[in-house]
């Protein structure tokens, strides 16, 4: 384990619940009232930027992402999906992949931006298992691996 | 053309200066002082989110996207790239590609989140031929087609 590896907290750390994972990467769940269905898509294996991998190995990775984006429209029929890699705090390769709702709490602007909407209530949620299931029928012919 | 297409800015106009386009999409640059070498790149037809395309176009898109990444890197050597697709206000399929720096304005935030860095001075710009020749390169073997 490098210097990189060794001070990363999804090195160190799954990053949240797992509701799946394949042998590269994984999905969890991210705990934001406002956003509920919000999971993060994290490539296993500590990798900067997408550029880093190879091309079919990116493609892979973007599936999982596009599969997650799917299961949420699913269960949370948002107005919009916000798909994003940023890493500037943690630079180990992940996605963000957000359900998004007009008069959420900072809708039009994303989660990152100033609150819009102070008066927002946390939305309903879905419990993991839940989640699990959809996210598996999404992701149907793609080897998940054990936890 | 429908009511979503007649508003929307994204099919009304390029949306910046067009430096590559094919067929299906194009990338224009984003004028940011701070953040030489942003670009966008831009599904052509109104299309609101990735999972609303075949999955060959999704991939063909992220190809575009990806050599963008490739073409930032090696043009501006930033300490890290941001890929995000948002469309909260223009709900018209587009990838801001974003190349960031340790202490830059926004650093280590989102560029939507809050400034960190108020005394960040800009930085070097690239004139567009240069950012459209090193795009081609990046994006050889992919059909442009002319403006």
């Amino acid at each position: 384990m490098n210097h990189a590896e060794a001070h990363c907290e999804l090195c160190a750390s799954p990053g949240g619940v797992v509701l799946w994972q394949s042998a590269e990467c994984r999905v969890v769940r991210v705990d934001e009232p406002h956003y509920p269905g919000f999971c993060r898509v994290i490539w296993n294996v500590h990798v900067r930027e997408m550029s880093d991998l190879p091309p079919a190995r990116r493609h892979a990775l973007m599936t999982v992402v596009f599969a997650v984006e799917t299961m949420i429209r699913e269960l949370f029929a948002p107005d919009k999906i916000n798909l994003a890699s940023l890493g500037n705090m943690t630079p180990h390769l992940h996605w963000h992949v957000i359900p998004r709702w007009a008069g959420d709490r900072h809708f039009p602007e994303p989660i990152w931006g100033r609150v819009h909407n102070e008066g927002a209530t946390a939305r309903p949620q879905v419990g993991d298992d839940l989640l699990a299931q959809a996210l598996q029928r999404a992701l149907r012919g793609i080897a998940e691996t054990s936890p």
